[in-house]
């Protein structure tokens, strides 16, 4: 980053965060919810779900357009298997929803070793890397997928968006063994649609084999890009449809009402899946070495990092380097034109503007 | 399929691959796991894990080279988790350890809605997709990866195979949705050696991005490739990592000890991963339109293969089309020159082989 960031104390982008989702009708718990999470994601160097871009998304989809209910109280649905949850969210605030079916993933984890909650009627939860990453610091193995607000992705050979974006999440509890949790965290197409929206405003190019034009057919121009592909043809397909499906045996209807109005008696909410494997319940502790497993994590990713492989990446690297620049700094990093979205917003609502002159720069 | 194949009355080719297991020095069972493993393999037209490349595997890392241990007994490595077991397999056939770990996954799912078994000290269980399609095709949603055998795989950036080529098996119980189990299964390179040994042969060339030379640069020349690559780049690379992770885990030691002599002390087997949830136990119940939940799952299924895209493939339909295929002829189908490889198997052994001219063809 050789931009130059303010540094904004968390408790006072909080307390921004936590006024604006107050002042669209979201109790105080969820408001606190959100803002944890957003600064969460920027404590992480997560800018595509900073709070800005999450109070966006919840004026376009969300409380701004009936997608979510604040206030909504979770209802559990009652069933038969011990170490799972089904949860209606009745579109309550996605952030609550996934900060409470983790914290409950945990505690069956603890009493099972493993433990799920699937969650029908939800609401854009905006990071899934972000909960996996919270329960892995605590010691879990996680995993969590969700169906996309839209869909935007065109399924393999296929000519039409028939699927979302749907992104897959695990975190792995590797910091004693490497430093930071493993957190592999991406969406099934290539490219975002806003990369597309960006491309076509600073005129660059696409990558191969990310979009299609409305006739199917690839193309690399952002002037003709219609809709998304999945990364790694066949096989990224196979990654989307899981979401889908999985979706489907939750609840979750039909993909394309994601992105058009719904007929009388249908459903367009996302659906999201938690599941927490606690470390100990997959442990055969015959460890090579005298290892512990730990210590066995350790030698095994060292061996991958390994033989001229000293340079590669460890997915998860780039959010724990984010997160110690962050405890470096103090506080929150923002960009000279995001802070000024903050005093927007921050004007909106009629709260204090942040004066960049106050704040410290990095 | 434009060859001509012979039709093998599935109790023959059991025969003879119980025959081979047994004078390889397996138990009754295992021979029969692995008959059986093999029969459905082809029965399913997946032609890399017949019973004769099984027997060759056995032969060079397996029974023939003390990677599998004829007649070991599993045992259950002691757990304080009602939902999950650990087992270590004692190298174990993989096919019978295989099929007993979904078999106990799903007693686990029908109690706790979700059951895992992670296996240590595994030997190769040579098609996953199996394994989860069998779940699939009792009723029940199903999971599994392993290490493989060797590390072939350049993580995304690097110079050295530190990876397996690591595959992951779902299953989905679709068939009262669309007719059939949707199993999405791969490995996490782009092509497997064996593509690369076969594009020698015959003068081909690979595909971009699926191969390096021995200086870590891609290529698409048989002849200079010597290491794999993950899939879809970052991601593909992610998924390859997910597999050694959590063999890691488990109790799976250094990759490169699975493709090298191993120290005193070390060890280089697999590791498995078995996860089954019932369906159930992830159903909210709130289909929309009155919906079931297979009507659900068969309406978004003809959502994502509507509007445009009624050509595209589903994941697993291959498998269907073959098992059709072999119903429809009433045996398993084998070409001349599998035939041929049956009948010298059948020479070794001093088992009665297989006239080509009393099999039916079609």
């Amino acid at each position: 980053m050789s931009e130059t960031f303010h540094i904004v104390p968390e408790e006072r982008h909080n307390a921004l965060v936590e006024a604006a989702y107050r002042h669209r009708g979201y109790t105080a718990d969820e408001a606190a919810d959100a803002a944890r999470f957003c600064a969460f994601a920027s404590a992480h160097g997560v800018r595509t779900h900073n709070a800005i871009k999450a109070l966006h998304l919840d004026e376009l989809f969300g409380s701004g357009a009936g997608g979510c209910a604040p206030g909504a109280e979770i209802e559990v649905v009652e069933g038969r298997f011990a170490a799972c949850e089904v949860w209606d969210s009745k579109k309550k605030l996605g952030q609550s929803v996934a900060y409470a079916a983790i914290e409950r993933c945990i505690e069956l984890a603890d009493r099972y070793g493993v433990g799920q909650v699937s969650v029908d009627n939800a609401f854009h939860y905006l990071w899934g890397g972000g909960y996996v990453l919270e329960a892995a610091r605590r010691g879990y193995i996680a995993y969590t997928n969700c169906t996309s607000s839209l869909a935007e992705v065109v399924p393999f050979t296929g000519k039409f968006p028939t699927l979302g974006t749907n992104p897959h999440s695990w975190g792995f509890p590797t910091a004693g063994a490497v430093g930071f949790p493993i957190v592999i965290d991406w969406a099934t197409s290539v490219v975002a649609m806003g990369r597309v929206q960006q491309l076509k405003r600073e005129g660059g190019q696409l990558p191969p084999d990310a979009a299609v034009d409305e006739n199917g057919e690839m193309t690399t121009d952002p002037n003709r890009a219609k809709y998304l592909v999945p990364f790694g043809a066949h096989k990224g397909y196979g990654m989307a449809l899981v979401n889908e499906i999985v979706a489907a045996f939750i609840g979750g209807s039909l993909p394309t009402l994601r992105s058009r109005p719904i007929p009388e008696g249908e459903k367009n909410t996302s659906s999201f899946y938690f599941q927490v494997i606690h470390p100990d319940a997959v442990s055969g502790g015959a460890f090579a070495g005298s290892r512990d497993q730990a210590e066995n994590v350790r030698a095994v990713i060292e061996d991958i990092k390994g033989h001229g492989n000293e340079d590669i990446f460890l997915p998860g690297q780039d959010f724990a380097a984010a997160a110690e620049k962050t405890a470096e700094a103090g506080g929150l990093l923002f960009s000279a034109a995001e802070i000024a979205e903050f005093n927007q917003l921050a004007a909106e609502i009629g709260a204090e503007p942040w004066d960049p002159a106050g704040l410290q720069e990095i």
